[in-house]
């Protein structure tokens, strides 16, 4: 036919995943609930209200219409079974890493980080570093008796590419233990030292990083659609001049995890999470 | 790729065009504001939420599996161009009707019956109704100096039509004007007749009909997301019941309009709308 | 000047007090916080809706344009000291029974009927009743040691014109005590006796009646926005078929009471006040 | 101390076991997020908006200060495992059976049912009869995998009691599985059947019933606050009416499930469903 | 009659044009639906949650009792019809500026400063400046094929006033050519240079300015009811520090639009152009 | 019975009041209305959310778990009289702080502070300090006629204690009248001399103070669950760094009032008073 019908992908987004760098793609895993969990419809609602932004950005002056990247939809994976779906996370990201996609990822729980993660790592020899912007460390051995769980995503990643290879920052809740590990262990920078970030970039400049964002690193009054909400955040326009930062690093892949729809009444999260996005679409090579 | 990657389609829907009798499509026309209009986000979010429904009906005892349908998204519009807009929502009904498919158009907002009921007086000679459900007669000669608005739509397709085609019910609101014109030509239910329904079943058995459903037509408790909600509306329950009873119709399209996101914090009012297109399609040839 | 400048009054209202028969005015009683307190600003949001209504009533076949009635705006009260509130009421609305109008009150908190009803029967000799609508019986001798509370204003009401003349409908809430006092005192018909009316009326034909609405005599479904909400009340397109049965009595005065508009996210509380005050300026002489 | 602290227990509850008859107690389970689940709140607020209730209803003319009964508290359960929880709901419930209490249990999803009736079952011998109201048949041998899910939980019971023992009203909703297992195996009446239930009460007169209410069983409109919420439920003032009917029973025992107090923004669920338990209450020998 | 009746105009305002200096007016513009529409209900809700506020100010040590300022209610506009409202408005803005008046107009769409620019510029001979507080630069050329639209608003007012005397701060968000257009033609600030208005202040020292501030200006965590919200914006308390700073300049006008208050549940972005407002009368000579 | 019945009580929390220094008590004083009043839930709804936070605080490195602190639960109030409320408030207090405990009293509006500080000056002889954080004074000699009220209490506070005693912080609303007053008998810091509070600490190193916060001097971006929010208010993370500086001050009591959980969508005033009165137990001795 020749009408044009809509479909409801990311601004300017294409659907050709052969001619893009770039790709984005909803990891809707949250084994919570049948219906109205959390984040599971977090990629769907940043899609939505995408539309309302510019496709051009101020901060960075460039336009998503100098960029080649589709929206792959959402993947489905096999509900309620954690073990399969996150390998079939991993090997769906390993086939992303493997046809030399830069790809950012749309939780979501935190969880799908692990695989994410794990694929990035096998498919990048040499140096790999994660930057992880949270309110919790999500460094917990086990939470709850599981061992796989939003709460502990980052000592598994950890386990897998070495615990100084992840650089915490936001950080202001925990446990005594988790805490205590990850201070011992990796790097982890508590909520008011942001200022460090400079050195961090300095160190990590040109070498390959995952970017890992909670959207609860901010504050509630800013996110207040995510599922553990942390008062004592970042604000929005400081963690902007932040994330312009992060163009010097050679950023592989990213995800934006937590946001969850159903406690996001006036949708600013999700436009938050969607603006987010659109810079680092921009700043990849 | 291998992976399976979800489409935000309605529940059960193939994206078959060719092999599908039934074809539901989003008319997402809402000229008001560029962003957070009221109707224009609906089809998108009827879609969503019919994953909360089951396949299966038991009031049909039918199943969506047994169908070959499709949804073929929204249709893109010239946005603010109300003239051109009414030409391309024509022309693309008219497309449907040709090729013998029975089309559910999601709204949008009313106004969209107009060109859609003229395709379908187009494509269908011989006898031919519409069953109108709504609060409003929308029987407006012209409303704030505007022919075509969602107040004037049904006089507008009746001048196309003729009047005596149509069959209001439900109507519980309007202006002394329309609703005595609607009075002497069309054929007007007040919103106590509902009584009435099974006479005019019986009179167009077999007869093929255009079903028109604006979602004030229930009220305010039941469908709280609408933008000109009218107290004294139909109980749901009610409706189902009535609903059913339209199986002996010739039903060659309908659509569902009025439906407003924004102001349907529980999401009932998209979930009801869900619910009435699954029925609506089981009970289709 | 020469610009229309609007006035945020009731649907169609003039201003001009001596014109008018029937006269509109808010009484902001609710003397219980100094910001949000609940029923305040009922009167304000009433208005604002109203024009979302039509002027005329398919209902009863009439028009507001065919009426001429004023909106007075909302009565100045000594806040938060409750006798000389009382007192101010009463005189105000003894001053339009005495210039021979017809008025319309909307509250604010249930209280406010005791001083308009004693004005109402202190201005009219003769035969005097009220018609009660509620969930509840407000028939306390006393509530939290208080005498005068809207738990108790129909208690107050019949000590002044006699309980023989209240007729409770809707009442599915109460103390023990209250309920026995009105059983035995009044006429109070439980929540599922409204086939009952039919007999009221017809006795109370031609004669003189004051009606007090308190808005949660509808179902929690229909009018959320209130303080006390009451599951089990009537539905709204019932209410409305009862309602226009009352043109049969001479109404000279009426109260619609207890909407809060900060409960009633989607204003339809607010809206369905407003639809009541429309049918009843239309029923008026 | 002297002073009186106030406890958050159900209107009028004691917190002596010993000395009451009927128990009230919550079951929070909802193994889906560690924190915003659903229903896990649910105990919680229903207690805290009981407080709005009379002690005393018009319905039954009776009083809840004429009954000694207690409110316990909420169990505590193994969070996150499915088995050990419905092992120890299940002991839970066998111990206050075992002390011939009649208890009402506050859901929670409505898994929890399983092991209440199983123990209702093993604790009374003789004939033993579940009554139950739902939008949803639950009558699926497995859900997403799973042997034990809100969507099973009438199949597992009619496992352990027999299906014969076990009516269904309200329902509109299910696969066409269970739907034809249902009507083949148990007694399962659809939605607009509910004037059968005056046989089933006739049938089951003085006999052993325990009652299960999932809130979904209304619609909507009467109790948005739940997690599948199904459009063309019963309203409120008609399942008043059918609940009262329902002391023609011995109930040894009911629950009342699924309702979800973050979508709930008015409260009306929690309170709609916190004066059920009053009835409950009243109605119990 | 002798009894107060509360008008619901702004916080301490009189009704009496003459013998005011400044006016408030509310230009309730906003043609895309005829109910629920965004900004056309602003002015009524800033008027009702002034009265939250007190009389004082502590940032300023001035009172609003010291003041004789009026408002005038809501200008009435050819619903629908853009052109002549744009010049009603235009008429109505000369009409005070004529009048010596300083007015403060309650939006209504950023589209109504047009005219009342235009009719500023008229009003006042020599050197005429904008400071224009916004997240979106409004310099588009067309918008969707409208040349007056709010999107397209201060590449209007260049056109007339000439596009040097227009300063803008706050931007973060616009097209590539737009953005172009201002950095050449017009005083472009991005969000991030908040600081240069010192300077800007201290070049306009004593000069004419006409203020412009769209609601959108804040982050939405501050003003999450408008209808584009764009995250990355001002604080609030940053704001009233810049906002004090403007009473060096000749302020002759000033306006305040956007603000939405369908998505406003808490109220608080109506609250806060409520406080602006008070500042700015108590900052005008 | 041998089963644990979970008990409502703030994370962590024991009921043990013999063993424990810090006690947690609930004032839900609101005498407004008798349901839905604004703060009377407060003390609940902090219960319920703070099991979303850590017992540990990466702020100060400090567990709950190593503390001894009990909940008391809500003290019962003789509703709707303020005199007895006040003494009865009093009386309560007197016998914590006679017991040598260290109270945190959970608000309830701001009134409460008067009896709770005057009991805390009656059982500490010698110097002793309030530190008050608040957007509003409260220092008005009456408010509408009352000498108790929110608007009142630092001035009652005063007459007890000495106002050289009392610290404000915050402020940036207030009549003329009072604010004048403050700063010239007590000492008032405005909203933007937070930088102060060094000196003040400095000052007050060691000596006892009382630390009474009105949850509204916060921004209403991250405290929307109040009464009367004032715009232009402190940030969250701000606040935390000032809390943790509180430590070298001996703390012999604290409240935190003015939290209106009906007002409060996301719950985020609530989590974000439940944090700091986490902080608070740790940093207390």
């Amino acid at each position: 036919m020749s009408f044009n019908l809509y479909k409801p992908f990311f601004l300017c987004a294409s659907e050709k995943y052969e001619d893009s760098l770039i790709v984005l793609a909803g990891i809707p895993m949250d084994f919570t609930v049948s219906f109205k969990p959390g984040s599971r419809f977090a990629p769907a609602k940043i899609r939505e209200v995408s539309i309302e932004l510019e496709e051009y950005s101020i901060y960075q002056d460039k336009s998503l219409y100098d960029k080649t990247f589709c929206d792959m939809g959402d993947l489905e994976l096999p509900f309620g079974n954690i073990e399969r779906s996150i390998e079939t996370i991993y090997q769906f990201a390993c086939k992303l890493f493997e046809d030399k996609k830069v790809p950012i990822f749309l939780g979501g729980e935190h969880l799908i980080s692990f695989p994410l993660i794990k694929a990035a790592a096998n498919s990048n020899d040499g140096e790999f570093y994660v930057l992880h912007f949270d309110a919790h460390a999500d460094m917990r051995e086990e939470y709850l008796g599981e061992k796989f769980s939003h709460a502990t995503v980052m000592r598994r990643v950890g386990e897998v590419i070495g615990f100084k290879s992840i650089y915490h920052f936001g950080i202001r809740s925990g446990s005594k233990e988790e805490i205590e590990f990850a201070k011992k262990n990796s790097n982890l920078y508590f909520v008011n030292k942001w200022g460090k970030i400079d050195d961090v970039i300095k160190n990590l400049k040109s070498k390959k990083v995952y970017l890992s964002i909670d959207i609860d690193v901010f504050d509630p009054a800013f996110a207040p659609g995510t599922g553990t909400p942390e008062p004592g955040g970042i604000l929005s326009s400081d963690f902007f001049d932040i994330l312009l930062k992060l163009k010097d690093l050679d950023i592989i892949g990213a995800d934006i995890v937590e946001v969850a729809p159903y406690y996001d009444i006036s949708d600013r999260t999700a436009l938050l999470a969607a603006k987010i996005v659109r810079e680092l679409i921009l700043m990849m090579k």
